[in-house]
């Protein structure tokens, strides 16, 4: 069978599956999902050794110490797997919700209620856990979905997958509700990016390079997130004591993620006050700063920011700070910048506070709280299947229910439409 | 300057203008609605004398009847665009809206808020007056916008364009707001559809020729609308007066739009006292029905329908007519040859009407009431901007409250992240 026509065997099996999918109940949903952690708990010795056969592959390629991190499937990361199953098992089921209901003037009740997507492909990289995140939150949405991760995680995504199959099976879950892509070369990756017949939406997962491919080939709608330089403007009015933890948490709690602090703005009329004190605290921490003219007065150890700064996603210990001449330069600056990802401001002033969230339009928007909020769990949508930065249908923190769309239903007793 | 450049140009001023969209208020937005509706009736003989140029040459390139009616001006259609505009602006503005705020238990309050895509593409064919519909509900949500009509009517839409934008400068909206792409060929189309930089979001409209090359060569996302092959299911438990009116109703009240009945399904144990008078009352206004064997016994005048017939969006007076064994029957026929558009159910039956409702996941599902329902202006959404019957971002008709996102919004006091 060539990769073209197994792709859209799976597909067809994916769109079948999600019929039945979208009209399971809860209950069985809910089951099905701590059957499957149960699963891979029982499975931990069987996991772990698929798993060696990834790791002494990416040992005989040479990959980095990071890398084989990533993809190693400890007991603690089997553990937080199902630990993660058995969370989204206990969050309530978005599909079925009535969002809105209204009465129109000729009686008719109208109202939009959340259901599945249908199919959805995550592409993805390293991370063998994604495979059991992704599989959980699909199938609490009442989604089929159709995994294809890295050729270096295969025998360990495909393990638990099988694992995941075998319990949804066994609880009532349809056939072909989770697969994996078996073919892990780029070829396959186009392929089912033109299954578009067949799958509803995709979503990537990894570095820069893999989201530009998907999204450039692409014939099915792609939810996606390039980067996160993340701003924060510390305003004259500011609090500079809940400036400084705020700028140390945002900057130093997890450098490497996305919604870390990567430009701090900072008025002028406390850069002063604030600089010299915040230079020091960072310093200590071991963060690099890269800084403007203004800057640099106040904090001379501060290397010269270059254009390329107000640009970079350091994902490191390095911070880019500038002086700004008040809020609008602040706006400006972010306008100019933002990766549209999560933006912060500081400040004890009711209408600066106001006018921040208005006026800019960032996906994640914060008033006197660090940067790293911007996460699904953290915002109170449960587990998180992703981020986006581009606006259609979610934009920042994705949870389950972004997993889902709605419909309009009408309830009538017999209306016919006069004009 | 190169068809290309001229596009990245637009682009950009409209991104630009977008920023500054964003901020405007719901009074200047909405006194601006009103400024472009008295402008187009102020320019009515400008207008006119543009469209005449339209005429002239669809006249010469021999158009059909049918097409030249769309092309025309008239007074009448002048008249609607303006009070098109004027609902517009007394429609509730959807930008800044607090969807849904919550708190967390570390204090954080979280919301989402409704804010504009940015700039969107509108893309269609033949009927000028969509140059005022689509400007003014971009216009409303915030967004601004690049009109790409055909080039049978680019007299008209730029002179319609020009009129829009002059009003809507006066009246405190930037410039670059409101944009016409001057050149006309499928290249134009080509390079717009690549402007994923500066585009958020095209909406295609016209036939499924045009529809399908947006969607094949757009870099950016689509909400797009195949075809509507609505079905009516007519239950054992019905009233059948109530049936027979609504399958009037949803055919022949106007046949040629997408929400017109297509598929009429009937529960067997009511074939022999339903189908001949929804057969002689369907007759009786020229409604010629294509059956199932089944049909054919109690309509004898009925054309044997063939496999195309169960596809087949006629925007005609042809129905095709199934006998199907019941509910199951009437779903497994739906799930088969559903556009995803408008299904309907008419029954007394309590159980019936919720099965159906939670098993079609159907852009529109109604309960006793016609087809034709499914329409943004009678579900109550205000003017509609188009349909969708693909389920990211939006599914149905859509409303101005389509043309937004939503950003979350946090508002803290000091708070960081522990973990």
């Amino acid at each position: 069978m060539s990769i073209r026509d197994e792709l859209v065997e799976m597909g067809r099996k994916a769109r079948q599956a999600s019929r039945a999918l979208a009209r399971l109940s809860s209950r069985v949903k809910d089951d099905a999902l701590r059957a499957m952690a149960d699963g891979l708990e029982e499975a931990r010795a069987e996991l772990q050794a698929a798993n060696r056969r990834d790791l002494e592959e990416a040992a005989r390629a040479g990959l980095s110490r990071a890398m084989i991190d990533r993809l190693t499937l400890s007991d603690g990361v089997i553990a937080s797997m199902a630990q993660g199953l058995r969370e989204v098992a206990a969050q309530a089921d978005p599909v079925g919700e009535v969002v809105r209901m209204w009465k129109r003037p000729n009686g008719l009740l109208v109202g939009k209620q959340r259901i599945p997507l249908g199919v959805i492909g995550i592409i993805y990289e390293s991370r063998p856990n994604v495979t059991a995140d992704a599989a959980g939150l699909c199938l609490k949405a009442g989604n089929a979905v159709v995994l294809r991760g890295g050729s270096e995680a295969i025998h360990s995504n495909r393990a638990i997958a099988a694992v995941l199959d075998q319990a949804a099976a066994a609880a009532g879950v349809p056939e072909g509700a989770i697969q994996v892509v078996g073919v892990t070369d780029r070829q396959a990756v186009l392929e089912m990016l033109r299954l578009d017949e067949y799958i509803d939406l995709i979503i990537p997962r990894g570095g820069e390079g893999l989201i530009r491919f998907v999204t450039e080939n692409s014939r099915i709608p792609v939810i996606k997130h390039f980067k996160g330089v993340c701003h924060l403007f510390v305003d004259a009015w500011a609090d500079l004591d809940a400036a400084e933890r705020i700028v140390l948490n945002a900057k130093c709690q997890r450098p490497g993620v996305c919604n870390a602090l990567e430009t701090l703005l900072v008025h002028r009329d406390v850069a002063e006050a604030f600089l010299p004190r915040v230079g020091a605290s960072l310093g200590e921490v071991g963060v690099e700063i890269r800084g403007c003219p203004q800057t640099r007065r106040w904090i001379p150890e501060a290397r010269e920011a270059t254009e390329e700064d107000w640009h970079a996603e350091y994902l490191d210990l390095i911070l880019a700070v500038r002086v700004v001449d008040g809020l609008d330069g602040a706006i400006d600056h972010i306008d100019r910048y933002s990766s549209l990802h999560t933006e912060a401001i500081v400040t004890r002033d009711y209408a600066n506070a106001q006018r921040f969230v208005r006026e800019v339009n960032s996906s994640v928007v914060a008033v006197n709280a660090s940067t790293r909020f911007s996460d699904g769990q953290q915002l109170g949508l449960g587990a998180e299947i992703g981020i986006s930065t581009t606006k259609l249908h979610a934009f920042g923190p994705m949870g389950v229910m972004d997993l889902t769309t709605t419909k309009f239903v009408i309830f009538g007793e017999g209306q016919v439409r006069e004009g």
